[in-house]
């Protein structure tokens, strides 16, 4: 059974601002809730489910709150179109701005505003072993339902934080950073990468010109074809599988 | 002024059944309309806009039928959520089945589903130059408006025919078939791919058996993170990076 009032703080939860305040967010669906209960249980605050849910899992989670509610009950509270057996309320996690892991790529984003996007681009990441996304304050939030349900997980592995990343680039010494750029060195004839940082830009402006500045090497991926753009997260995926 | 039957028809394009039996699609807003207007203005059978839109377009192409509309008739006959301007009907094109240019590379789809997903893959197509994609029916038609919408134009230069994909490939003789796999030779590494046939699977299930059993050849992105599989158009655009 959930509570009027618990259902209307849930749903509270799809705003940015609640989620800011009250440092919780809302992930979904059987796959993101496995992932959080083998790598992030103890920011599992509550966990909302149908009973065919709580049959296969509860023996193996006796220690995490568990609240039945029925499938119309979980559509009330869901975000997604159609709810999808489990609803979990988060601990959002701590972030420690701004130390970078060194001898590693990691991934600067530039006004990343669409939360499928940045999903992807998490996701993506994670793909390719990459554990740290510094963002614009622009970019979508991390928190966002759709960008959480978009990292299909891979939110809980790969560290984001958001920052005024032109002065966040300026304090980086002796880190090589690398932009993602219409024109540049050619991304898939040129040497791995195996350090430093890699900027993508926005969708549709590309990476903003006091950002540009501050890279050492521009960087491309070639194009054969007549398209205007590749999109944001492919591209992303294309310089990432030319790292080591 | 647009009539209500005239309404109701171009409504009634958001369903693959009458698309099929008319032979037409629907293509929104001024990017697209642009493209068509430059590459396949022969296609556009009428032109609803409103007037901010036929002031800058109108002299260009006096040639098109063009309707005024209000922003609220545009919203009425719109499949986007917010409608952009201008809508056109569109005739339908020929396409050849399976007749394959030589000496190419091509990409072939496994049961891609997601309109979105297929919408960007064309994209990213036209981006490497590829200029034909052959489709199992299974994959979401490619004039569903989702997928015109999210090619953002690429749908004009990239040719794709649906068929049944295991009795084509079977016809197909002394073409190499690559077919992208979670276990195989590494893409990155790998010479370069400089003609044949690429296979791309299904979002959740790869490539199906009786598919995968008539490639020449199975290539991976080596995997160094966690993440479970890499979405089907940024492998897509991966692979395609390490052709030529």
């Amino acid at each position: 059974m959930l509570g009027k009032s618990r259902a209307k703080y849930i749903q509270s939860l799809g705003q940015k601002k609640v989620r800011d305040s009250e440092g919780m967010f809302i992930a979904e669906g059987p796959k993101i809730i496995d992932e959080l209960l083998i790598s992030a249980k103890s920011h599992l605050q509550e966990i909302y489910a149908v009973s065919s849910w709580i049959e296969t899992h509860h023996e193996k989670h006796r220690d995490v709150r568990v609240t039945e509610v029925t499938e119309t009950e979980l559509q009330n509270i869901s975000q997604l179109t159609t709810s999808n057996q489990v609803l979990a309320v988060v601990k959002k996690y701590e972030v420690i701005a701004g130390l970078l892991s060194e001898g590693k790529v990691s991934l600067v984003l530039d006004t990343i505003q669409d939360p499928g996007n940045l999903g992807t681009i998490i996701r993506i990441a994670d793909w390719f072993n990459i554990e740290q996304i510094i963002c614009s304050r622009e970019c979508a939030d991390m928190y966002n339902p759709k960008v959480v349900q978009s990292t299909m997980g891979s939110f809980v592995r790969v560290q984001l934080f958001y920052t005024d990343l032109q002065e966040w680039l300026e304090q980086q010494r002796g880190i090589r950073i690398y932009a993602s750029a219409m024109e540049g060195r050619d991304i898939t004839t040129m040497d791995r990468i195996t350090e430093g940082l890699i900027i993508i830009g926005n969708e549709s402006k590309g990476i903003s010109p006091d950002i540009m500045k501050l890279a050492n090497v521009q960087i491309t991926i070639p194009r054969k074809g007549r398209a205007e753009s590749l999109n944001a997260a492919a591209a992303t995926a294309v310089i990432l599988s030319h790292t080591t």
